[in-house]
Parts: structure tokens; sequence; C-alpha cells
């Protein structure tokens, strides 16, 4: 048994269908003291990429051992590899799409899942989720060592990440995430910003956002009203919001939209 | 206790409102060691034909033992009885309106839930999942015997449910459910194609769908790009889909629009 | 440990954002048995009345001793106070917005959270649920006296609630809450409706909204067909519901709007 047994689901099922449901039945019928948690279930249907930013920002909030199991899955049943994943005390498994490439460091062991006989008998070739992810994550959650699920792969499909340019004069990045509330998370880091200005000196730079100007802040509330700011948020990120409005929405932006930072 | 002390939860009570909280609650404080699994609470208010069938192909995916609590009550509060069902090792428990009549086999024991002693207090008529189902769901994980729990009933309301025909020429079917993808499951199964064309030979047939034939494939990628394909889903039916594309909105297609198989 | 172990969380954080998985995620690392039940995460965005009535109604069927963790918090990372709260045997941890201030009565034992020994290490100011509440919820759960958690205060925010006017002649209420079924919640209790006709006498009165006039039944198949009625729902408030219908659409009606109750 690991130290906490504890599985988290994530996943682009949707609220209606039973198919998360189908997976903890399965996790509890090998591994009945598990403890599962939903990271979420609506990652829009087949955006890998958010399920990579998704993971990647939630998993280190859970103890070490924790189980992280991702289905997004567009390839379902081809030759794309099933996956299983420790790294950093924790523990992936998922197809070998990308969903989980934040997690391939150098010391990382990443195996492919090939040892049928943990695997579910399978019935048609559609959900992988409830007959190989799921009876994995309980058997790692129940402290079987990874490398007996599989064998060891060294050339793990990697997603593509956009990634900000910084220049003397400005950064430039762009929307990677929106949350419920219309927030922008940007993909310029607070080291970024850091690096751009220094330590405590928000206050010198601003931020331009499709003909928009806007300021740095520490918190919603002392946004300016009707005018975008930008604060760090819980991820550690820039991000982009409307004190108690909706940024996605008055500003007119999608995910990939461009976001330069500047001195003042 | 029973083995696992599982009680599994379907309802129609949607996100936003506290009634599945409401019933894990009271749940928690009669059997605080029971682990209680949401199937979906996102069946489409009132649809019995929907819950039925998220139930029936959920269910043997849990452990033995489990007590599954499904509350799809149009009917709430007037004569139609409370329900808990024995049946393949499982338990069920909900009102009788047919959304549990997969369940109604021969070795089945049907009680009528009337003990009242195992119900909590009641305050007002509408709200049975929170004063009778979830209560005698923590009772009978906890081990409770389902024959004290009410008296014996032989005739229980059963849903109807459309059959597909099968004949020398062709098997004529319906959608019976449609996913989150937009795959439409159909009520055609894997035995009955097989008995159509013979084991491994699909092949051999092809279906036709709102002026559109297309062929069967082993899962989604294999789909040509731009028509519909068939494959065996995870409940071992017919589901037809379209590759990366939403079938249900390319197709315009709904729960019961109907599908033919014949031979190529 | 207190005696159940058991948080509850109720958000405004909705289906897809990782948020209220990683606060689990918080919560188990420091009290890895403890069992996390959602009442709900989809009140509307800033509805700090909404998640007021939500968890009012919701906590007294939780066993005692459990933890109500609720977070809709526009004013994060500002100086609204964090709070906890002992009452009535349950435990409340949430913003000092008004959230919570059912729950404040004159044997209410509320704490501002100054301990930050307590808190997660803070980064960015924008997500307290993740580095206050649920840490705080996890300890009081652990069995963690609420008075070591702060200081206590005497002058919480309480939120204002609109209030039914009792006259000889009539009630004047209000809709304040809409559910799945498009079922209309009034603030018109049961008590009150008892004092204006008598218990048992309600045949003796109607009511009108929209210009509609309607009848007391006992649940909602009684109601007559295409006619809004009027019953007694599960908070033991008036509920205006229309048989197998939706009443907030067919009535036009939105939070907020005025109901009527009149002797027939």
């Amino acid at each position: 048994m690991s130290v906490h047994n504890i599985v988290s689901l994530t996943s682009d099922f949707g609220a209606q269908d039973p198919f998360a449901g189908i997976m903890k039945g399965v996790i509890l019928g090998i591994n009945p003291s598990t403890k599962i948690v939903d990271i979420t279930h609506s990652i829009e249907a087949h955006n890998l990429l958010q399920c990579y930013y998704i993971l990647k920002s939630s998993y280190l909030y859970f103890p070490y051992g924790t189980v992280h199991c991702a289905v997004v899955d567009p390839g379902v049943g081809t030759e794309r590899r099933p996956l299983a994943v420790s790294c950093d005390g924790h523990y992936f498994v998922g197809p070998d799409n990308g969903i989980l490439s934040f997690a391939f460091h150098k010391k990382s062991i990443i195996i492919e899942l090939t040892e049928s006989r943990f695997f579910l008998p399978q019935k048609g070739y559609t959900f992988h989720g409830r007959d190989i992810f799921a009876p994995v994550s309980a058997e790692l959650a129940k402290g079987t060592p990874i490398e007996k699920m599989g064998k060891p792969i060294h050339d793990p499909v990697r997603i593509s990440t956009p990634e900000p340019i910084l220049s003397a004069e400005r950064i430039m990045g762009e929307v990677i995430y929106i949350d419920r509330f219309g927030n922008l998370t940007t993909n310029i880091s607070l080291s970024m910003l850091e690096e751009f200005v220094g330590k405590d000196s928000f206050s010198k730079m601003i931020f331009e956002m499709e003909g928009n100007k806007g300021r740095f802040t520490e918190n919603y509330e002392s946004g300016e009203p009707d005018k975008p700011g930008a604060l760090i948020n819980s991820w550690e990120n820039m991000e982009i919001f409307l004190n108690q409005g909706r940024a996605e929405k008055t500003l007119g932006v999608s995910v990939g939209d461009p976001v330069t930072v500047i001195r003042n």
C-alpha cells in the first residue's frame, strides 16, 4: 500500500456520461480503500493542451504517492501507447499523446503499459480509461511497483506549448487558459516578469491586449472599474481580469490571443 | 457491514442544486465509512429511459455488494412505491417507475420499502432521495438485510425499451443514447450483429442512417474523414461516430432516430 | 480526530476549472482520512446570496462535527477577513462576506483566521480556498480546536436577505431560488403559511404570481395540467411548480420576482 492510496482523475468525459463513475467502480473493485478525487471531467472534448495545463498546475497540491489518471484520448484503440510515469514522487497514468509530458524529466521513469494481466478483460476498443488506465491506477495506488506494469521507453510523445518571448523592450505572450470567471491565464510566468522589471517593481510595467492597456495589481478588487488589470494568479502566472466582470467577454479574447508587457 | 460498503448515486439533480450533496450527508450520518461514488447527476430531467440505460451499462463495473441508488422521480410523493432490489450480487434503491427494471430477473428480490423506521423523519413530500432512498441505501451498505426493509412484491413497473428487429436481409434499430462526444449508441448489440453476418465478419456489412452509408471499424481514428463510421462501443453495442467530429450534429440525429444494417 | 472527519465543499468554481480538486488534494495532504463531499461547485459566479441559501438548507443533513467549507469570494486578497465558525455542532470556514451569516447565533464562536501556521505558504493572492480555507478545514476535521485558529470577533459581515411580509389579508414574498427543474422556491416558510391560515388548512388559500392564480397541493403530480401549483418543498418553504413542466420558463420568472398568498 502506498502512503496515501489516492487516485486523482482528469478527463474530457463531461458530466452526463457515466464514464468517470465506471472508472471509479473499477478502481474500488481492485483497491477498495482508494480515495478517488476528481480534478475535472470537463476538459473540452479532445483538447490535449488544456488537459496538460490543468494537470500540470494541479498535481503538486496532492500528497506524494498520489496516482494521477488522465484520459483525453482521441486515439483510443489505435497504436498509441498507454503509459505510466513516475516523477517527483507522483505517478501519472494515461495515453501517450502528450498530456503527461510535463512529467517527462531526466529522472522520470516512463513505462509503456504492456502487462495485460493488470488490465480488465477488454470489450471493444473505445474505453481504455475503464479497461487499462483505471485498473493500472488502482494497482499503483496499492503499491505495485511501476516497473512491473510494462517496459521503460525513452521516446514518449511531447506536447508543443506556446512559449513567451522575452526581449529587452517587451515580453510577448499569449492566453493559455480561460477560467470560469472569464479570467485569462497567460503563459508569462512570475519569474519572467521579475526578470523583466525586477522583483517588487510591477508598478513599472503595463500590458497591452486587444488595444487595451492595463496595470498590475495584487488582487481582483484593486482593479479599476471597467478596465482590465493583471495580477499573478494561483498558477504563479500573469492573469488578465476585469474587476467583477468577465475579461474574456469584454475583451473578446480566446485561448491563443496575444498579450504584450512593456515598461511604462 | 457488507464487503465493500459502497453506494453509487445516479440522478437528474444536475450540478447546481445541493440535492446530491444532501443525500451524501444523510448517508454518512448513518454509515460514516461508506464510500460514495457519483455515476452521474446529469440525467435529463425526468428522463426515465436514459437513467435506465446509464445504470444498466454501469453497475457491473462496481464490486459485488455495491448499493446503486437511483433518483429520477417525477412521481415523488404520489402512490408510486419506493423499492429496493437485490440482483446478481448488487443492490438497487429507487422509485418504482421502471428505472430499475433491468434488474428484475427471476432470482431478484424486489422489496417495497415500507419500514419507515429506516427513513428520515419526512418533511414535505418532494425529496424521497433524501428522506427514503439515501437512508435505506446507507443501511443496505451497512449490511442490514434487504428483507427487513419492507415486503416482497412481484408486480414492479417495467420500462418499455425499443428493441431492434433482425430479419434475413437487415437489422432495423435506433439510437438510444448520445454521449458527450456526439457519438450515437444504438440498441443493436454485438451479439445481434454476429448473428447477422457471423463473428469477425464485420467488413461484410454496412449501415444506413439519414441517407448516409458507412462501414464498421475497430476504433475512432480508423474512420474515414467526414464520413460516419460504426464500431462496437464500451456497452458492447453498435455506435455511430464521426472521426474527430460530432456525428449527432453532422447527421442531425436525435435519440429514437432509425439506423439500418445491411450486407454489402 | 473529530467524530466523523468530514469536510463539505460549496463554491462557485464551476465544473471545468481544477480549483475544487486542488482544494481536495490540499485537504488530503494534511488529513489523509478525511471524507470530502461536494455540496455544489456551481453557485453562480460571485452570487453570495445563492451560496448562503444553499449551504443554509444543506448543512443540517450532515453529521455533527462536519466542517463546511464555502468559497464564493470576490474580495479574495483584500482586507476582508477569513473566518471559521462553530455553530450547532457544525463548523464553517470561508470568507467574511456574509455567506456564513446564517450561522451567527448568540452561542456561535466566530474566529478570524490569523494563525498562518495553519495556512499553506501563499503564492499570489487569488486562491484563499487553496491556501487558507482548505488547510484550516482539514485541521478542524482532524480535531484541532477552533480557538487555536485565530481570534474571536463579534462584528462579522451579515448578508441581507429578503423577508416576506405577513398581514391579516395576505403574505407578500418573493422567489429566492430556482432549481434544476425550474421550480421556484420562495421565502415564505411553512410556519408562516400555518400562521396565516392554520395548520392543515392549505386548501383555504391560493397564490398569485405574474397574473396567474394557483392552489396548494401535496406533490408535483397532483398539480393541474398547464397550471402552476404550490407545495411545501424540501427546505420547508413554499415552492411554485408546473406539473412536468418548468414554472420558471412558462411563468417567465426570475429570482426576486414577487408572489402573494391570499385566502380564497
